[in-house]
């Protein structure tokens, strides 16, 4: 296993992030260990599920990536781990995978989902709120010392999967939304570049603001105006040249953001 | 050394942190090192040394812990290096270390601790302001490169240990106190499940709010309801279904926590 | 190489750090990676000048350093590579470089700088918006692999360099600035210890509040109140003992601090 990734809603100022590379570590000591994000809103499994995706295809072949954002813990959600092609995943089934699932799908890779019902790759103990600690690092650390899935549980076909908000094709352009919204207070919205082919000379409206045309960088504008311009993976961003359009329009995620041609 | 871990209050938004590795990893290159928390409150100890008690015992065998909350650096106090069983700690000698020490002390493991009095053990010169850098963090790698503790200082047998609160047997039941907050906004008491013994039908007070019943995971009750339940680590805990008991009653550490026979 | 360090301005939030390191990960699977900060202010690269600056003494020889601070992104601003003595820079030219430039002309050390435009080592997609991931990633990954900066790109030796405030001598002693706001509100400013050699009897003076003499440790004065003293690197500091010196005088980066002759 190449490195094992951690993503959570704990924050990093608590015991358990700590507390999952202890207790990965005592199972698998030669393994990387990496953070993605621990700042997932609390139990925001459509966040989770999305930074999960945008982070994934990045990463080296035999990665695993184990992520906890898990309000069922105790309940009788299940537990999987999933190969998506050449990466794993661990984590509750409650959709966080979805956007791996997509991935590999799309691109033809095998894909082997298994609820993780065998306890003895658990640790011994198991609390009904941390099964980060108790079972799905574990689980992970034993992945990577070679155990297959075939051990891990029983296969399964119908993990649960979140609908990603899409856009809508109008008479005049496009629907879309805000997906999200990041440090630098950029917003990321679910419109792809391909999306806007033909469009070449459009608007964008968000929140009674309107902004024409694309930029293509955020270093030629002034300081201050906003743009929209595609952002690093290829989806529409609306910016503030050295600010924060989510503070300038007050937008959150799932704010309407309009594409129209211009005329 | 499995692995070196890191605890301070510095924050991660400073060099602090990024020095204390660089000065580790050129002395003992081959250490895997690891964050705890760099959120401890400022010269908070007793945060420090509850997070350290949680995180440790999840801990390989051979690991280390340096942890710099250190009020009082550049005094009089002591520099410390322990040996609490299978694990080190390295950190100022101002109670940072009680919880390993007693749970060492509680299993029967050996205990060997040294006042780190031996300078050719350091970096060459030694700031006021900054033992994490030039003394714990040398101190911690130089250990990692297999320099025993009776090189690195003197055997004393009287570490500073810190009071941790304990919860009270009242005639009706317990009054326990709020330990830790968390990013969930969760509230840990002091009072633990062995405890509740023979309390089959117990209610909680806190704030003038009553919560009646234990429950067992988060999932059960509906959002936005107190709900209190058994954490992770076997003690009493206060939660908002999806979202804050600390912001919902308003509560912080050492807040009183009474639990009552229900009759 | 020994390790990778990662400074940029993109918080712990969002995918983009764990998307660097998937990058390196892809392209040199055997490095070490290490965070410095994430927290620098948005586009403040002197920010992030000084905090690499202040770092990357304590780290290992063959250390590479990674800064993604670049607010030209997409622009004409060209990407660089440099050998500072026995460490290395990647990132934007436009300043981050500076104090690790200073040091090795300082020492004497050997300096390379080039101009890192050969496409084969990047990504084979360049977005307009994140050079950390496309460009200055898997250009560290290629270093780390042994790949020499002549062929990375073409040698240049005019990089773009900051003008790091100095403080000014007065008739009565210094003017110097608050360089920085640490995150216990300690307020570090540019002048040297060395600085105020032959003072022996001083005054600080910050925001009309005046504080006499030096104090050697945080410890030794009561809690709450302020003290001026020399901090881990040598530079004055000013502090409030257990608290906030920012809160307190509400004073920020670049404000006047005077240090005068007590008479």
């Amino acid at each position: 296993m190449a490195v094992i990734s951690l993503t959570t809603d704990f924050g990093t100022g608590d015991f358990e992030v700590g507390v999952l590379k202890g207790v990965i570590w005592k199972i698998a000591p030669q393994v990387k260990i990496t953070d993605l994000s621990h700042e997932i809103g609390p139990q925001n499994v459509l966040e989770g599920a999305l930074l999960l995706g945008r982070c994934t295809p990045y990463f080296p072949e035999d990665s695993l990536h184990v992520v906890v954002v898990d309000p069922g813990v105790g309940t009788k959600r299940r537990v999987i781990t999933a190969r998506c092609g050449p990466q794993y995943f661990v984590g509750p089934d409650n959709g966080l995978v979805t956007l791996m699932l997509e991935r590999a799908e799309q691109n033809g890779w095998p894909v082997k989902i298994v609820s993780a019902d065998q306890p003895k790759f658990w640790l011994p103990n198991i609390s009904n709120v941390f099964h980060g600690r108790d079972i799905f690092s574990p689980l992970a650390a034993h992945i990577a010392n070679g155990v297959p899935l075939s051990q891990i549980g029983t296969p399964i076909d119908d993990p649960v999967r979140l609908e990603i908000p899409q856009p809508q094709r109008t008479e005049s352009g496009w629907k879309a939304q805000v997906m999200n919204t990041d440090h630098f207070g950029n917003l990321a919205t679910n419109l792809r570049v391909e999306h806007l082919d033909g469009m070449d000379d459009l608007i964008v409206r968000i929140k009674d603001v309107t902004i024409r045309g694309l930029s293509q960088t955020f270093g030629e504008q002034p300081s201050g105006s906003l743009v929209a311009l595609i952002n690093s993976e290829g989806f529409l961003e609306i910016a503030e040249v050295n600010g924060s359009a989510a503070h300038h329009l007050n937008a959150i995620t799932h704010d309407l953001v309009e594409v129209l041609h211009n005329n």
